[in-house]
């Protein structure tokens, strides 16, 4: 399928067959509203359905007003058959000449299709709860030998469910939102009492985290199936850490304030529906998990989406790479982390996410944090040939987190997810 | 200062001197708003608001639509210098007989003073994000030695920070309402695989929790002085625990299904004006804590706040006591968490919620939880005389926490947080 209502190359992240949607304003006055990306373009969505083109959609009576909203949590409460409805319009529209809500309608037309260059991006969904997992393998067992020991790395109950743990919603932000380094309580020199100041272990943790649709009603829990079927679209993550307060205050309650400075994902929601050519096996699961977390359906419910890392270091103005993974190595599947998440009655609403964890593979590369590829910082990370090296993030240091699935003659991509560590700032009277 | 508007008995929780706020609705079919308790009524803030009540307050310009909200998200946003000239106000419409918007009005009124008997409460703000501390020293003690044994009770870091993690929003409940029985992986015998069902280890935590007024932005640490400055008020809180989930799934990242299946509050929160005559100093703190968390005020930072917990077993019409115990004992104070809180830069937004965890003192009688009550579920917890014992909660007990502070003449109570405990329920296709 191409798309004809505007170009796009081969190479954009943003193809008829993606789709994927945001929040975005086409100025600073303007008020942020649905959008869905195509080529270089944000389709404003809410012009769309004024002109008709979701009308009579069965469960959908309000396209104007769900996508005129500064946030997608209406529409992701609506399902997946108004899902998939709305992506089959969307795709005709674009691909078809002869579409009716086409007549008289150029992609010049600022009203209907905004240049992506020109547009602000903004959180695309008030988020109630945001859930951190930690369901790569590699990384769990990397961090484990580094704390524990090599016998010692996985703890007993990590091949039986995803761990994961309650994150901060508040800090959340978009791609783009700088953030300043934390200050915190942490302990250099276990001989000697904790001190407080800025962290000197600040760190980035490639992941990617998925936004949850309808959700389920307090104390009943989900099936692996019912789980599948309510996850909507999955963006990109930076889960900031700053190594030194984690390590200082985790235990015995896990992580708090070494996360709950800022976690930035990126702006664009891609859909499952776009998802769904690029399903993989997941890494084989042994011990077999509970029945809870198994699924019937032979189905593959892994995803091959490539991801990368790059850091542009305050000396330079150019991108090196950190990180090359992907999220076909992830052990516990997205669909298992939700299903296990409800398992105990929680209840799930529109546009709660989720986030996968580190996704670290086999090989040093595709390590997905800095903690990893300095190996708690024993060892310079080095940058390219340039002479510059790393263990840990500086201050005016750049992340950027990028991502993709590659087809035959297009892609689904993710964009990007950017953010700069700007100077600590104290609290001030 | 006594109310002449309706009468308050010397007993009663809702005094003139306290004026908790809540949002209630007069019926099933009406829409919920705030209100204030005083004796065995609910005022209706925005009946007063329209009457003129709080005309001319400054920074207070849309009274009428703020107390129309059903939450108090927005008037928590407001502040302190409006929240005492608010409460000002109401001491005066309630007891100066005089007071020109009490012109033709009786408490009979039902536009205005609706009886507690009659109305529903819902949660009193909507919570953005709830983080829950670990903040006595006594449970943390009590806990530890059953954990770890009695040398390694305490965590190093446990002296010099408040604990806390990141909680569930979404399953915070106002009291009354029913929860079921959460099920989940657990391990009784280690030396055999988990196995998944109802938890059989479940407990309830006398908590107190405070919400946040006015928060600060990300990457604006607030002092010790603002974060107390920004405390709106506070409620007893039932931190629900199933024993066994929590204990097979929290290392390394903390308590998760275990307690996410619902937490439970008071309805009315007691602002810190009305706590003000019953500050007591906290327990000295020996290591002196960094300075971030240090006052140079010698302004005490406890509350003498007594609570109790009780008990109606399945098997019987009657309640029957549990803890004993006081916000005083509290280790570390409200205004020390929430300093805490923001150091790494964290944003608090208005209506979040944090719970100050379980409340043990120094005596058995005092302990906050079953967990420590029946020390792991190794002797049996006798209800009164009626022969019934509990190690753990059953179906269809019930859960009741109350607290009040008691001055010479009146009562500063925050009513009751009530929960039943229903049998599980499975995931149904």
């Amino acid at each position: 399928m191409k798309c004809t209502f505007v170009s796009v190359s081969a190479e954009s992240d943003f193809s008829i067959q993606n789709l994927p949607f945001g929040v975005c304003s086409a100025s600073e006055a303007a008020s942020p509203q649905v959008a869905v990306a195509i080529g270089d373009y944000a389709l404003n969505m809410a012009e769309l359905a004024k002109r008709g083109l979701f009308d009579g959609i069965n469960g959908f009576n309000a396209a104007v007003d769900v996508f005129s909203k500064p946030y997608l949590n209406d529409y992701m409460a609506l399902g997946r058959s108004v899902w998939q409805e709305v992506r089959r319009r969307l795709q005709d529209f674009l691909s078809n000449d002869q579409n009716p809500v086409r007549a008289g309608l150029s992609a010049s037309d600022p009203a209907v299709a905004m240049p992506l260059s020109s547009v602000q991006m903004h959180l695309p969904a008030r988020i109630g709860d945001y859930t951190d997992f930690y369901a790569s393998r590699e990384h769990a067992t990397n961090v484990g030998i580094m704390f524990r020991g090599k016998e010692n790395a996985l703890m007993p109950n990590w091949t039986h469910l995803p761990v994961g743990y309650h994150g901060r919603a508040s800090s959340v932000v978009v791609s783009g939102t700088q953030l300043h380094r934390p200050s915190g309580q942490r302990r250099p020199d276990a001989s000697k009492p904790p001190v407080f100041g800025p962290s000197v272990r600040l760190d980035y943790e490639l992941e990617m985290a998925f936004f949850v649709g309808p959700g389920n009603e307090l104390g009943s829990p989900l099936t692996l199936e019912q789980a599948e079927e309510r996850i909507f679209g999955v963006v990109l993550m930076n889960d900031w850490s700053a190594r030194d307060i984690q390590a200082w205050e985790y235990v015995p309650l896990g992580p708090f304030l070494g996360k709950s400075f800022g976690t930035t994902i990126s702006p664009w929601i891609v859909t499952m529906d776009a998802l769904e050519p690029f399903r993989v096996p997941q890494p084989a699961q042994d011990p077999t998990p509970l029945p809870y977390l198994c699924s019937e359906s032979s189905r593959p419910a892994g995803y091959n989406i490539s991801l990368e890392v790059d850091i542009k270091p305050k000396e330079s103005e150019q991108f090196y790479p950190l990180s090359r993974s992907n999220l076909k190595y992830m052990y516990w599947t997205l669909r298992q982390q939700l299903a296990h998440h409800t398992a105990n009655g929680c209840n799930m609403r529109p546009g709660d996410l989720c986030g996968t964890g580190t996704i670290s593979g086999p090989v040093e590369e595709s390590f997905g944090s800095m903690l990893e590829l300095s190996w708690s910082g024993q060892k310079d990370i080095c940058l390219g040939d340039s002479g510059i090296t790393r263990k840990f993030i500086q201050d005016n240091d750049v992340i950027r987190i990028s991502g993709h699935c590659q087809a035959d003659g297009f892609r689904v991509g993710f964009g990007s997810c950017i953010g700069e560590i700007l100077p600590a700032k104290a609290a001030s009277s």
